[in-house]
């Protein structure tokens, strides 16, 4: 970004020299086989978090549907986050963890690409959409319930290599 | 949901009598004025937040992107949130606060409709995809970025009547 | 269509007096309260019904994700359909019931609308994608599987007020 | 599926050993050429048929519309059916053969990508919403048409090999 | 968007007062029949212009496809532009005009609605994606088309009032 | 088209032998880089033009919003123009000139795959979905701008080689 040496400052790689927003160019990237893993919490209050473990084993399955979402959701990334690079995903999986202690669901989703960019934002991007699911499911009895911890736990593949959260510190 | 008196307990409503997964009939409702308010919570690294603030008196705006890709989602909410109704939005708008002293960035939708069903999905899932968009565009500089406290402020209209959080308790 | 009077015969309302396609003006019609059912049926081996079956009451829920596939599909019918009217439908249901002597799954939609058009089309395309995403799941143990008589049972409505299938003759 | 030997049983590949719906992982899989050819026929009055078979040497091309329709809707079939891949297709073909005898319309797409998995449900997408349209730009005149016969034709390409309705038995 | 009189100077809709795009409130707006027309030219060589001509009476019938293209993208304008409402369309027409004189096809929309807001930007898409469809289909033989004249004819309905192209000078 | 030789005449390559529109086959063709540039004018009056002109000093920036949603409109060519390609692009770029003694703003859009097809459209699609949202946005001040020159200026890779505006003459 500075005039001198690009390497010198950490630099927004989506934006060019001008400042203005662009889908930056992966076109002379190789093409390696890319995998990320995302997760998300949903918290919520106890009777809520029954409601959701009782559907698990009875009717009223709300984690299939969120499930379903999550995982449609990863198709539509680049038509939601305007400087992703449309993608041909080759797997995607949301799961689930019940988490009776902290009266909270835990989401968790693995993406993989054989390509030229990585798979980070289809992986963030479905364990959200899978949490705005299990809000809407369950809101006309908590419209309390809170989504957090979005974030970014392994990525793998590409120039950058791998990430694993935790590690940076 | 039990044998006897429906009204006894709180109850899916996204699940007919059989447990199946359903759109609510809302033909029967009245069209009223309806808002709802929602927020969530970017946190990074104190180099991240610098980058994203010099943006906004400079070269390179994240926020500017990060809003329209909000005000979009908000218009998508229905393609993907499989229970959600298809609504003909009157208004969406996306803010932030920055917050250096916890190197943050809150964002806060508002959403209207003159409808009959409430918006707080449409809400919740600008903020949603604003702070995706946020984490996207810095993700080269910093994979440990989170998003959290992604929750409904507001809202007011309909049956249900206003809601406010933390008045529950 | 003839020349002389335009009542005398059948016409296809989606096209001009010149023959080009239009989607037609509805602006004019009362917004009624409506409502259409469609079916359609999935036929397959014995082998496969009873995969789908075991889904039912054990791991595998097949029916599950085809009910919000069909559910997600009718609120994409006018992205679908070219002359479709953008609706902003207030209720749809899936239903499957299994026919173990037939081995085939039987699939019934209903779609409700307060509007000035009818929901015929989003019927029928909820049956026919959940249809196929039946087939999706089960077409590695059954390429051979079929889909038929897909049609409209019921609708309600409108001007042209009710039509209940078998009638007519 | 069963505890000894998962190579015993057909198993739903859609289904992880939880039961739980996920887009399968095809990375490891070669990319062939796929070809994949699918039909469906809508029955309809004699009457309707006529017009129909008039629209295509004079006005009114309902075949016309149809066939974009279901082009079209080949490249959004990731978009509807929740566990298929998002695909680059190389080819999309839909044609008509008028009936006649059976006062019917008979539909056919052929789909083809160079690429990792099959297009079968590409080419079922598409004589599906191909049909759809051709009820739509009917109905008026017929709500009692019905789709039936559904069904793929012949594929080719991938692990599975070719398969040609009609074979197994 | 000065302190005192916000009548004094022509103003931006979409921002608000900190100059933050938004998609603005129509909720207060009263429902009228709005229409809007819209047009577009396509300009090409001679060879080219016989082409689309002859597909008028005989094989390959261009401008029927771009009809259809643009009547679809009308009812996609909020998917497409950022701060456009999401709207219940209640007409949607596209017509070609062949200019043999010029070379061009003149290509005109009309969209209408019962709504809180105008549809000049659905017959504006309209046109635009029909001339880009022309394109598309005949680059092969004339990659140096032009579209062009994109601009808005008439419009009706809202607090506005009417519009006339010609009538400001 | 003709019996004899196919080289003969110029033909529209999107239709088949009988005439009907068609996806064309690109299995067959090399993977090949391939880059296109689009532009687009869009005029209007110089109130207008002085108002987006002090957007990129001040408040309301109606240019970054228009780069936003041409960079999206690239990637939904496919879904828009009904013969086109699904491609993963590698780089989308859209670009503003300002024009003050013509009152008018220059749109050029940038489009690189590494793909068996051409991203002409692409490039296209961006510059007019960029030059719709201008009007958009500027409309309440100015409805008589007008959007033109929308022609393709370069385009490399592929079969038919490089294409420059211009050279053709």
């Amino acid at each position: 970004m500075g005039a001198g040496d690009p390497g010198d400052a950490p630099r927004l790689t989506h934006f060019d020299a001008h400042g203005n927003a662009a889908m930056v160019d992966v076109s002379a990237k190789a093409e390696t086989e890319r995998v990320a893993t995302a997760e998300a919490l949903v918290s919520m209050r106890p009777e809520t978090f029954a409601l959701i473990e009782s559907g698990q084993v009875a009717k009223g399955d709300v984690l299939g549907v969120a499930r379903i979402a999550g995982i449609m959701a990863a198709k539509r990334t680049a038509d939601l986050i305007p400087l992703c690079h449309p993608l041909a995903l080759s797997r995607v999986a949301v799961d689930f963890t019940l988490l009776p202690e902290r009266s909270a669901v835990r989401i968790e989703a693995t993406v993989a690409l054989k390509g030229r960019t990585g798979v980070e934002m289809e992986a963030l991007t479905a364990v959200s959409v899978a949490a705005l699911t299990l809000y809407d499911m369950c809101k006309a009895v908590d419209r309390g319930m809170t989504i957090g911890d979005i974030r970014l736990l392994h990525k793998s593949g590409g120039k950058s290599g791998t990430y694993r959260a935790g590690d940076e510190a």
